[in-house]
């Protein structure tokens, strides 16, 4: 089977955004985020539903189940993270100009950049407010470290941007930062996501650590996943154009790795494709040409294989119980292809 | 005494900014944000360096010592509310393409609004870390109360935004939503400057909320003394160009009460002078004019001295000590004029 067949949702995670935890979100969204005429509340509103497939608050839940909490306690700082999470897209699609998100205009193409800068920063804030609402049944010590979480991964968050639009377009120094910026553009917000449902779950430090080191190696696998996407999926499956990153100088795994393993002339062009930032189909083209000869998608897929291993191994903390069998489920399903 | 010789800065407010809380804070600020080869660091530094007056954390510092408190365990928290301060007027002036701030290039001119938005995010989730790190003097459910009412701060702030923009240019609905809007916009956060230092100094929750609810008549007087320099002090003063309101369509207090006031003629002209957005000097002579006749400037103060009075009713909680001194000569402050 080969990597052709990589899809973004592959049954897996179709089932699970179905799932009794899915409905749940989904519901909880619905009813917290109604029609209004409050304009910030409808930009909330426009960039939350209809909802994706909730990864991130789903691992909430299921996080603090295995620890022995009741999802429905967590609810509200499960669509916290969420909240996080969609503020970070309106204001990358500010920054990137990208005017395409989930196939309808993004946020500031939808509502102006002056409103998507302000709707952003609404949400974070009710992100903050939601992980409170959500730590009611448990001691407030346990709260602090969930909101010191959140706050450590907004804060990695915006260093791994930051760390980012500085690799553009430089792929030496991409090659170097490469591990470290994943860690903190993606990682972060998932180690947050499982570490706030295993401590407002009620777990003991070490297993809501281990938890957390969990969720960063899911996050940092599922950055290179979507990086892998990229170049093997078509715009209609990632919901974005194939040459997004290209045009953004975007440097990607594959890309580091197929330049470090390409030949100078080769080298050359590919920074050359990079810095043009109007990538055709051409360019598409002999780039993924590149990849295929240096074995690039390969190479970089044992590394996000590697990362789903290392987070399968944290769960050793957990009792058996259905939701351990999601979370490893979800390491699994990172490394899955599909026909 | 006119209010012609409003100053931004009068003594009280000076030696306020040089006293011990404003030498702590300074050199704390300059502790924590050295300088740095990381852009972001960089670009924090550059916003909150060399520091203002820092009104709101002094106030938070006497908030804490007002009820049993010290200053030195709420430093970082003091820092926090700074920090969310400094975070807003970053994305503001990426939102209202304000070019200058403290008489030196904004930070979206001297960085770039896609590094701008990115830092203000950073200060943002800094200004929680650092509330968390506030708190290590107290139990964890005050911290929790802290870090919920910088949250509803944040919220209330971007709502008050989002209503401002709203009103830009209706000096019909400016009227009506006026004071909700400053609240929202201003009030709001020293509201949270207030509370989290009590709490964070071991307040019980009813004279937190007493030193909450002065907090935020101190800021909605502040709001309107802000909009009252508009009109009567210099470009050297308030470090923004005279026009800046007027070409914004920002609907000052000073401005609507004016437009409540004139004749019908007159208020036509008033928002001619608002949608054209690019007032020259002989619209701002005929809008000063426009404002001594209907004495707009005096019915204004007269609000402000109202929300004045009533923050430092609030204080009547606090036992007699030098901070409660402090936070009562801020209310006095609000209402002054110098020559």
């Amino acid at each position: 089977m080969t990597v052709t067949g990589f899809t973004r949702n592959p049954p897996f995670i179709d089932d699970l955004a179905r799932s009794e935890s899915g409905r749940l979100l989904r519901a909880e969204l619905g009813r917290r985020w109604p029609e209004t005429t409050d304009q910030l509340l409808t930009i909330a509103r426009y960039a939350l539903l209809p909802a994706g497939k909730l990864l991130r608050p789903i691992m909430t839940l299921h996080a603090a189940e295995a620890v022995g909490g009741s999802p429905r306690d967590v609810l509200a700082a499960a669509l916290g993270t969420e909240y996080l999470h969609v503020a970070t897209l309106v204001h990358d699609d500010i920054i990137d100009a990208d005017t395409l998100r989930r196939g309808r205009p993004a946020v500031p193409v939808a509502f102006g950049i002056p409103d998507a800068i302000v709707a952003g920063d609404h949400l974070i804030f009710t992100a903050f407010a939601a992980i409170v609402d959500g730590g009611r049944a448990v001691p407030p010590g346990h709260v602090v470290a969930a909101l010191a979480a959140l706050a450590e991964a907004g804060q990695d968050l915006c260093r791994g941007q930051a760390l980012e639009a500085r690799l553009v377009g430089d792929l030496d120094a991409g090659a170097r930062w490469y591990p470290e910026m994943i860690r903190l553009k993606t990682g972060a917000l998932f180690r947050a996501v499982c570490h706030i449902g295993a401590l407002l779950g009620g777990a003991d430090p070490t297993v809501a650590a281990a938890l957390a080191r969990y969720g960063e190696h899911i996050g940092t696998a599922f950055q290179i996943r979507d990086d892998l996407l990229s170049y093997v999926a078509t715009p209609e499956q990632t919901g974005k154009p194939a040459t997004s990153d290209l045009n953004n100088g975007r440097p990607t795994l594959p890309l580091l790795l197929a330049y470090a393993a390409a030949t100078d002339t080769a080298r050359v062009e590919l920074m050359a494709v990079l810095h043009r930032r109007g990538a055709g189909p051409g360019d598409v083209q002999w780039v993924t040409a590149l990849l295929d000869e240096v074995d690039a998608v390969e190479a970089a897929r044992r590394q996000l294989v590697g990362h789903a291993e290392r987070a399968r191994a944290e769960l050793a903390v957990l009792a058996p119980s259905a939701s351990a069998d999601v979370l490893s489920g979800i390491a699994t399903w990172m490394t899955s292809e599909t026909a």
